[in-house]
């Protein structure tokens, strides 16, 4: 924790209320858009999205500052604040990011690192801090060759990510989280050794082991002969939507990343959806068991980064056409907005607000008659930090006591 | 004091500067609304305000947050807020709370606490937490009984509030209002003791005889022959308007808890008004002699709270045809807002921005032609929080330096 700005959960901790209302989150990973040519339409602007526009105008609008002005948040930032995790207060480090990305469940005892792949020449000093970049096919095979590392006391789960990229968990009593990386982010030079921070020894020591007996299993590799780690990080301590919010919440969504962090704060992961109808399917399944559901949308991210204008418009689309299923549910508080901005013009997550909407019977509606960044300006809602999203939410659903008498 | 947002009054205490400038701040309370249907207008939207409408013209308009986003603040955090005191720094006791609210003046070696006349059994267990919610008439006479309790060292007030529940001051030396509360919170069980936290031993001390003492008063109550204690609580440590903005300061409110609440930072309270022709009219008398004046308004509150939508508008009505004798005294700045909504759809305090309009020669005249609810949205203050207000009025009246050189 670093940040020093007012935590909410200080109050929404001894300030929620429990009732019957239903909250949902409907995240369009990297939603918020820019236009191509100046004076176009952004990406949500382009599209035809009937229903979206109807919550608009019944609902309150505003633009969602997923961190603080200026900066593009990471996936696990971006959600953290729409979960009203103060971004800058719960950092999520590297390596328990990593594995939370590949569907790896953290344990309180897990200490996880980011690992890569790289060529040494006969003297030990880095060649290629990449391995050649090694196909995904390659290196995949590796990480289970390095399972085969035997540490006692210690239990070692090395698994691939992409290409170069594995993760490797270290899961045993006594392991800290604070130690230096071993990539030394040049040419030329050997690894680094592993060195720890006061408490973290243990990890550090095991650490040098991992890398030790890695070695020699990879020894004959042609490209992937060595290794460095980057990123040690203990599961993040963060409280759960049980505890801060009063609320029994549920996740539907089909990346693990998403699943992950959605589990760091304590949603139950529910279904196996592989698409939106799907995912739908299961939030109507399990609307009588929870409070709050978070849908997660990829696909607007992912068009986005792939710098693919034309096919974030069909996405968001393909969400808009989708709302109804959600509508016929009639939620008490429905909330559809962005982790952060993805435009297509810069094929990557960006700082711009993010398009938010809210919809309750208690909102104050503004004037917005369509779903998009220019028309969201007017909105009621301002612009906001990501984090109090969910403050409003719960006050929308009459789950918030008063502040002081 | 528990936030760690940046405090203003670090930086007012050193750049306040005099002159012959006069502020007014009235203080509609809950004056922000919500339409009753969908499309309709709120309260002041329906409200016919030709002299708002008329400073909103000539002003700077806005929505004031009282705390933070999602946040219905009581009356204690909306007027500190208003009077520019970090409403998450500055905490009012429940029990320092309810003594400033039926006047009761605390001094520097008080603690007071929230007292509910409860009903126990024979065995001493409570049978019922409010003693079925006694009659004022029936329990006001109790407090003067109680009043007859005798403790060495110390002074002993007890007055009654409302119905089951009165007020204890304690005075004298080295009394800490770290005490946890004798309310059990459910039947079938006897009170709790007071158990103090260190520095706060004294105040138990004294509280356990006061309970003692104060049983056999009330044992051959049908009711009442029980008492619970909620909120110990000291005179709450606020700077004074005249530390902090260099302003002599002037309130003029008619219910106790405003008065108290302008006590508290140093305010001093003028004239006995009962209504707003009569608040002017003090206004006008003491317009030479104090730098500040805060005017409250109570009745846009109340009128909300019992969900009159159209008493509240007939309210407002009344209050904008009484603010030509507020701009007759030309005023250097002149700003009305409300501590915090209660729309009458909600008969409650509410989380949503309340209109907040500035009017001065030097203010940034914004495109607001009425004072309202929606065109507030369009205003040059956009959505502020409301501890902002006094620098923004400290400077519209030239009475703040530049920070930095």
């Amino acid at each position: 924790m670093n940040s020093t700005d007012f935590d909410m959960h200080e109050l929404t901790r001894s300030l929620h209320q429990k009732n019957d209302s239903k909250i949902v989150l409907l995240v369009a990973d990297g939603l918020g858009g820019l236009p191509m040519q100046a004076g176009g339409p952004t990406e949500l602007e382009a599209a035809n999205t009937p229903n979206l526009d109807a919550l608009a105008q019944r609902g309150i609008c505003g633009g969602s500052i997923p961190v603080k002005p200026g900066l593009a948040p990471g996936s696990g930032p971006g959600h953290l604040a729409l979960f009203g995790y103060d971004p800058l207060r719960y950092v999520i480090g590297r390596g328990a990011l990593e594995a939370t990305g590949i569907g790896f469940e953290l344990g309180p005892h897990d200490v996880a690192v980011r690992g890569n792949y790289c060529t040494l020449d006969v003297s030990g000093k880095i060649i290629d801090r990449r391995a050649g970049r090694i196909a995904s096919e390659e290196s995949a095979p590796l990480a289970d060759k390095l399972n085969a590392v035997k540490i006692p006391g210690v239990e070692v789960f090395v698994r691939p990510v992409k290409e170069h990229r594995f993760v490797v968990v270290l899961r045993g009593p006594g392991l800290g989280g604070v130690v230096a990386d071993t990539d030394p982010q040049a040419t030329g030079v050997p690894p680094l050794d592993p060195l720890a921070k006061p408490g973290s020894e243990k990890t550090a020591q095991v650490a040098k082991e991992f890398i030790a007996q890695s070695r020699k299993i990879l020894a004959d590799q042609p490209k992937a002969n060595g290794l460095t780690l980057r990123g040690f990080a203990e599961k993040p301590k963060l409280p759960t939507y049980e505890e801060v919010y009063g609320l029994k919440a549920a996740a539907i969504a089909v990346y693990p990343m998403y699943k992950g962090l959605a589990r760091l704060v304590g949603m139950d992961i529910v279904g196996k959806a592989q698409t939106l109808t799907e995912q739908f399917e299961v939030l109507k399944q399990n609307w009588s068991k929870y409070d709050f559901f978070f849908i997660h949308f990829k696909y607007t991210d992912s068009t986005g980064e792939d710098g693919n204008f034309a096919a974030k418009v069909k996405r968001i689309e393909e969400l808009d056409a989708a709302i109804p299923q959600i509508t016929a549910l009639n939620p008490t508080v429905l909330i559809v907005t962005g982790d952060h901005s993805t435009p297509a013009k810069l094929k990557s997550h960006s700082w711009h607000p993010v398009p938010t909407l809210l919809v309750s019977d208690v909102c104050r509606t503004d004037a917005c008659q369509k779903f998009g960044e220019a028309e969201c300006l007017r909105g009621g809602l301002g612009l906001f930090e990501a984090k109090y999203l969910m403050p409003l939410a719960l006050s929308n659903a009459g789950r918030m006591g008063k502040y002081g008498a």
